[in-house]
């Protein structure tokens, strides 16, 4: 089996790096070689975009601005961190990807999803995770978990009707390519999310 | 008469800065309120974007991401600070705008030009200068210039075929919209250049 990109994808709170460990142990206790990584970020330059994109700023971020440096960090992931990784035979587990864009710029700050998708066309030429695991939750539940972590970033910040809109995002995303995902109710404890995840992982990889 | 964006383009060492300073010197000598600023940058989300885009960093910048970065920037830019300040009767000077993304992504770096007009449709409504000021001066007078100065960033430690190819654009830019254009030859001496644009100016603005 060719190496695979498996993107990870929910609201804050929603437990993906804990079950990404629990993705990495049960793909790696099969002999696969991973890098996991994250978005935005994952390399320098992208790292440092996600500090912008993350940071509290004494002006407001237009939300198309925000939207052209989420896809600035994740060209510079494709082709200097993903593509390459997968070329060499390693399997690629990335905190988010572009799912993440529709639910969070498109979703949350209400950008047009034709938007998006031109981008996605024309900056990544559709390049797309070949499996999406979507932990979902409620947004009340997400935020509150989120919060219990400390301190909140500039997406975390937002109200609690930004983040029921990404959910029904990443709903509809899922409804669109649900043959891409795999979808996991994240609301229950870690240890019941993990053994939903491993039961659902046994059988797409049967 | 409403309040003109003005943008003044050319290569590094073309004497832009210079230049701005006599603009603007004349436009308040005729009473316009004027905002000077610069590209990338002009606000403080747009400096901190510009930075990454002029910094070295340890990986190689994908040009794509260098464009995406460039048009994060003038769209903050834009909507926070030129158009607000056009609507409010004030003239705006910039160093720069998207006709240098037009010779330096697209020539320098040799960017798709439609990929490039694809964002200024999509991002900026096609939002253009009114007035284009461009200071020509080959790559090898306006290279030593800026080698004069000290330090080069990371656009500025190109190469001369680099930056032949951001004046042939130049060019090409000038010849599509000559109408929105003042072509001045930046090769002479400062004060030399300075006459040539007043004496410009005057027959513009009769």
């Amino acid at each position: 089996m060719s190496a695979l990109f498996i993107s990870i994808e929910g609201l804050e709170g929603a437990g993906k790096t804990t079950q990404a460990e629990v993705l990495m142990a049960w793909l790696a206790a099969r002999g696969h070689d991973i890098v996991r990584t994250r978005e935005p970020g994952g390399t320098e330059i992208a790292e440092a975009i996600r500090d912008l994109v993350l940071s509290h700023h004494s002006e407001k971020m237009d939300p198309v601005t925000e939207l052209l440096l989420v896809f600035a960090a994740r060209k510079q992931h494709v082709a200097s961190l993903i593509q390459p990784a997968l070329a060499a035979g390693q399997w690629v587990i990335s905190d988010r990807f572009t799912d993440a864009t529709y639910a969070y710029q498109g979703g949350g700050r209400g950008l047009d999803r034709s938007l998006i998708a031109s981008l996605e066309e024309t900056v990544l030429a559709n390049f797309q995770p070949d499996l999406t695991i979507w932990f979902d939750c409620d947004a009340a539940t997400g935020l509150a978990r989120a919060q219990a972590r400390g301190a909140l970033d500039r997406i975390e910040g937002e109200d609690i009707a930004f983040f029921n809109r990404c959910r029904a995002q990443y709903q509809l995303r899922y409804d669109q390519q649900p043959e891409r995902f795999i979808k996991i109710d994240a609301a229950p404890s870690q240890a019941a999310v993990s053994e939903q995840l491993i039961t659902a992982l046994e059988v797409y990889f049967a």
